[in-house]
């Protein structure tokens, strides 16, 4: 996404009350002792669909985490607005979700329309490479779930290998998830998911395991 | 397909020198002891893609296994007109795959097309479940390949979760092959293969192996 720069972020950041430091660990902790489940979405971008599954399931716990502030604070005001007690939202990269969270922490991990860095020598960079999945497995409970959507091809597919290579579980895949929705279904979209989706591509979904 | 009842079928294959009988000992032992590759086309149907694959790679002994003998004598017909001495073909269910051919004899296992089976009652007989898959990793060598091409979207998620939960490595992966392949890729259609693709259908590819 176009990134601006908002030097104000950061002062808003830090005043908001949804919004966690990634060194404050006393609420970190309160993700692990919590009793009720603990979602994560990475890269949530503007928040709509942590925002969205936080007002669906209020006795879920949401955390957002985004690196970029700029994009953060976007989400940050729309949580604000919405009062949302379930959800919290983090500044970080994801390469630091397992320095952040504590091992066997989290009950479900989301990657929505993560970017597909398409160009092969950078395949490394995709949140679905081995060397995530590997931070993933640590700070998911055991029975935990990771679930992945995307609009992109190339990504989905290079996302399957990595996961069967890494040897997960695949609890279900679906080319077009939309078309398997029937109107009754709750189903809360991305930002990205709603422009996409409606501009006919297929949204590719994933949910799968590390242990089965 | 549509099966039209053949009286001459039965006759016409055990004639045939390329018609290999499920109960001849002797003619499987050749692939076993064979210093050529040996591929095997699960479901062959009429034939159009081995004998495209056998005329491109004449140093390797294909296979083709076709349930239906009324089907299985349009694609004899055809290798003897082509005169292909690198095909055999057998009447054969795939269920027996592992009762004819001896452990560790193929290089790789093609299933183009099979049957989507879509009701979820029928899964099992999809030609990817996990009863299939234990056979196809007996016959096949340790570093042996499975070879899947399908249209339908149904079979092939429900394809890769059973790869993935059997511990497959997944080689390949690909939601739209055509898309992929360039104007001087050597790539052998099947029938249907031709016909769904000229339709506008997405061509879906799977390469994976037993171990790793």
């Amino acid at each position: 996404m176009r990134l601006k720069n908002k030097p104000y972020a950061k002062e808003y950041l830090e005043a908001s009350m949804y919004v966690i430091s990634k060194d404050d660990k006393k609420t970190q902790r309160l993700f692990r002792e919590s009793k009720e489940a603990c979602h994560l979405e990475i890269g949530m971008g503007k928040g709509d669909f942590i925002i969205g599954m936080a007002k669906q399931y209020p006795n879920i716990q949401f955390i957002g985490v985004e690196k970029y502030a700029s994009v953060l604070v976007v989400a940050a005001r729309k949580v604000e607005e919405a009062q949302l007690l379930n959800v919290r939202l983090m500044c970080l990269d994801a390469r630091e979700i397992d320095e952040v969270f504590e091992p066997n922490t989290l009950d479900t991990l989301y990657i929505n329309f993560s970017d597909p860095w398409p160009k092969k020598r950078h395949a490394k960079r995709r949140l679905t490479d081995a060397y995530f999945l590997e931070k993933y497995e640590r700070v998911l409970k055991k029975d935990g779930f990771l679930i992945q959507k995307t609009d992109n091809q190339t990504l989905f597919e290079s996302s399957l290998c990595s996961y069967a290579n890494y040897g997960m579980q695949f609890n279900d895949v679906s080319l077009d998830l939309h078309a398997r929705l029937s109107e009754n279904d709750v189903h809360i979209m991305t930002e990205y998911e709603r422009k996409f989706s409606g501009l006919g591509h297929t949204i590719k979904y994933f949910k799968g395991q590390f242990s089965s």
